[in-house]
């Protein structure tokens, strides 16, 4: 990084998952100066290993003095990571996750390092059931950063995919489904891997084919067991199906449209009212709403990355209003 | 095997499944002389393996001459098999799944190797989706055998769980679900591995657990995937638990419940009239029969091995009789 660009330097921006980690040097206003990412996530580090790891990836946008806010969210602050940074129990505020968050000891000078607290739901007589989050929150508080005191239901599709339902800037409940593990076990680990392939849904038939599924899924969610075992009797039997490649990428999109349309379908109860917000990369967000569609519900999409940047923004401004409160 | 024992024997019964192949040496009467098992199962056969596979087991039981029946079922059968024996479809009588049985050719003088067809069903207007099975069609005919002209819904519980619907010794419909393919990569290949162990239900809390879960999955099937990620909260935050290895039985006594509770969901409209026959080991169809009970459904228990058996005799019986009728 040029010296010009490491005076703009304001802050660091982290995003600390299990298999990987992304940085953006930040300055002042919130534009991205730069952006680093590694393969060194949590499952990869032992504790002593998560100084090393940030210093490879941000170590050059250091400047040769003064000290550098890092705000990190995701699973460095879990148990097993750098440092615990607890799980905030829901309802939660947004707006105040800097004030759950835990500064690790750091041999560089330079680095002042913040870790964002995760949510947690405890099971109630109202419906909740046991959950947690870290990571999705940091996108959340980045929604609420951009529309203050936002009320609506939020989507965050993933591995784990969460729901959360935010009142007036605060998380009071949310949920997390196993979609994405789902698909990757199934599409990888399962009799099924024979059968699918990972699939474009701008390739011939594969819209059909997934939209068909969230409908069936959606309609009898109690045969996703039946339906998954489907693909591979219809890869045997179906001559209505093209060969080869085209043929795995028809019962992979069709895979994918059955875990997406189980999970709508878990939700059907909460899709009722307005938009849902989806938070997200474009191609995975691109599939709700493709696929909400199809059951009649609208929804947006936020920027995964921009959302995460917000959210992370949104913590180191709260902590400089304390700081300054406290002068 | 003696002397005396190789002279009584009167066929060979033979399960020769994807991983493991298991044989009796039956007599005339239906007795099992002796039984014999080898890991040589199809995924790990050539096509010229399967001979002296064969022979590595019921070698010693053969006469010094004469040619013995040797009736085989399951993935033997399959394409990638020994020699494809085709899929029967539905409606198909299992008192004549022998007159589509192939004979491949053998070195072995002594031995008359007959494979049997699985059954296959086409998508179709009434609701019938694409399905196929291997194996358990032989299970269905020893249910025949033993009650002849037999109408009801069968379960056959296992890694792809299959449900038939019997009119009059007929398969008219069935239905395969991913059952335990899904516990199994759940428990070991997810997210959840570090927090469930396999359970005997007798084990403390594990029967009430695993009831609980199949209520919960039976009641809302569209939230299994939210169901599954909530056992990986729970063990994170539910102080209720017991702790270290009890904690990971309940958690797996829950997920099996889920996955058992999500099926049965999906056959709630099959599951109004007459009790369930389930056909296979103890220790799963316990799972089922408690399971349906929960849901207030009755189910009676045919052993596996003893239907296999008495379906490749009826097999064995009808080829007979189609040579007795041609002479």
């Amino acid at each position: 990084m040029s010296e010009a660009m490491q005076e703009r330097l304001a802050w660091i921006a982290v995003d600390w998952g299990s298999s990987n980690l992304r940085a953006w040097a930040m300055d002042e206003r919130g534009e991205v100066l730069a952006r680093g990412s590694s393969d060194k996530g949590m499952l990869a580090l032992a504790q002593e290993d998560y100084e090393p790891a940030l210093l490879e990836t941000v170590g050059d946008w250091l400047p040769a003095s003064g000290r550098v806010p890092v705000w990190v969210c995701g699973m460095a602050g879990a148990r097993q990571g750098w440092q615990e940074a607890v799980y905030l129990p829901v309802p939660a505020r947004l707006g105040e996750l800097a004030r759950a968050a835990v500064a690790p000891a750091v041999d560089e000078p330079r680095l002042d390092v913040r870790l964002l607290p995760g949510l947690c739901q405890h099971a109630d007589p109202a419906g909740r059931a046991f959950d947690v989050m870290r990571g999705e929150e940091t996108q959340l508080a980045g929604l609420v950063a951009r529309e203050p005191g936002f009320t609506g239901l939020v989507c965050l599709p993933g591995t784990h995919a969460k729901w959360a339902w935010l009142e007036e800037g605060a998380v009071t409940r949310f949920a997390t489904h196993l979609t994405g593990e789902l698909y990757r076990l199934l599409a990888s680990q399962s009799v099924l891997k024979h059968s699918v392939a990972d699939a474009e849904l701008d390739a011939p038939g594969c819209r059909e084919a997934f939209v068909a599924a969230v409908r069936d899924a959606h309609a009898e969610p109690g045969r996703f067991g039946q339906q998954l075992f489907g693909l591979r009797a219809a890869d045997l039997l179906d001559d209505a199906l093209p060969s080869g490649a085209a043929r795995h990428a028809r019962l992979g999109a069709r895979l994918s449209g059955l875990t997406i349309g189980l999970e709508l379908s878990g939700m059907r109860h909460d899709l009722s009212g307005a938009a849902v917000t989806l938070i997200g990369s474009e191609a995975l967000c691109n599939r709700y709403t493709l696929a909400l569609e199809a059951l009649g519900h609208d929804s947006r999409r936020l920027d995964g990355e921009a959302a995460v940047l917000a959210g992370l923004g949104l913590a180191q401004a709260d902590q400089r209003r304390q700081k300054g409160g406290n002068l």
